[in-house]
């Protein structure tokens, strides 16, 4: 049995990592880095750049695969089972090839608990490795320190939904501040503006960090002009975004 | 005018600081650590700890200052607006007397966004100081990484919210996850329990961490006996929890 340890290591920003993170990483003996074909929105440079300012003169030996890929149609809950079945067997398969690595980690992009499935692919190899989860800086804390704003009202709720909710269901019940993870089409298009601010950054952390804010109706239309024209300059692109209604 | 550094420490363990807060701390003229009378509940020592871990041979001077009491009577909005006017007034003579410190730094509990007010008092100051802020690890992900856990159900939101909401106005609407901050009375309790499993957790990080975890009939008795016994041992405690019921 292995010992897995998902390292949380921020959000591109070697200065994320924690100092749990940095020891975590420095003593595996294997390091797995996953690869989606030739898209950059794999962030493998991103983790080989981590990984060269993290490990120093020590050497866990780095190995890449490549990550299925998930298939869009059907039912998207069974899709994301299949996916992640899939990805357990090819964790196994890069582990078992790497000799007998007796300590693996892996480097989780934001947090391992935030939208990050590897807890749960994990649990489906066999044995079930011995787990231990190192936490990092979330986009969300990330989101927050650039505005230099609170996430929460004094003593409010806050929501953390996605994108495809916001979509579908409109602004979350239960709070007056939202916070929008996973969203690739913008969809605070989708609401109705008035009395609602946002705060919007990509690449949060990074030499490329944009930063927006200010009332949605003015704001959303330059977030979305500006994401597109990164995200062709780039080739890929994460963001996030708070939305904070007038108390309802 | 100075620049004043909200740095985000994690909950306890020297090792949550990322290497941004130990280059932040390092860096600052000035550390700033809050006293509340005899209490250990203020952390003082938890902070003084950290400073010692992390500063090394670098000498920022360290003060400490009394914090004010918060008027616990009348309206709690108003009484939160005095409180935050007399720690702001508390902090410029305390910057003041120290001479002319032009990088100033506080160490946050958790993350400075995350039912954090330094932000807040910050703005009260005048001149208002050229503020940065630089996330921590917060309690949430400390405690799903104890647990192993995913904070959110795939694709599904979560709230964040406080033992005063929880008790007042029950299960919050909009999720199927709540995660229960600033909570001094254990407001689970006040929840009909069927069909509600909590992770719950104090010292998180901390060679003290207690972790329970189960259905909430069944375990919310037995966070109510060890954390009573806990608090009666180390004389403060610190805790949060995550709720999840099944889906509605």
């Amino acid at each position: 049995m292995v010992d897995l340890t998902l390292v949380g290591i921020g959000t591109g920003n070697p200065d994320h990592i924690t100092g749990e993170g940095r020891k975590a990483l420095r003593s595996a003996d294997l390091i797995l880095i996953p690869r989606k074909g030739a898209a950059k929105a794999d962030l493998a440079d991103l983790r080989r750049h981590v990984c060269a300012q993290v490990l120093g003169q020590t050497a866990p030996r780095i190995v890449e695969f490549n990550l299925p890929v998930r298939d869009a149609g059907g039912d998207y809950r069974q899709g994301v089972e299949a996916w992640h079945d899939a990805i357990a067997h090819v964790w196994a398969e890069t582990i078992s090839g790497a000799g007998a690595p007796r300590k693996v980690a892996l480097l989780i992009w934001g947090d391992p608990s935030l939208y990050d499935s590897s807890l749960r692919i994990a649990r489906r190899l066999s044995p079930v490795p011995r787990l231990r989860v190192v936490p990092g800086i979330t986009a969300i804390q990330a989101l927050c320190a650039a505005h230099c704003i609170p996430l929460n009202a004094i003593g409010a709720p806050v929501v953390i939904t996605t994108g495809r909710r916001l979509r579908d269901e409109g602004w979350p019940e239960g709070a007056d501040t939202a916070v929008v993870m996973l969203d690739g089409d913008c969809a605070f298009r989708t609401l109705p503006p008035e009395g609602i601010k946002i705060w919007w950054g990509a690449y949060l952390g990074m030499a490329e960090e944009i930063l927006f804010s200010g009332p949605l109706a003015q704001t959303g239309p330059r977030i979305l002009e500006a994401r597109a024209a990164a995200r062709a300059r780039h080739g890929w692109i994460m963001d996030i975004y708070l939305l904070r209604r007038q108390e309802g």
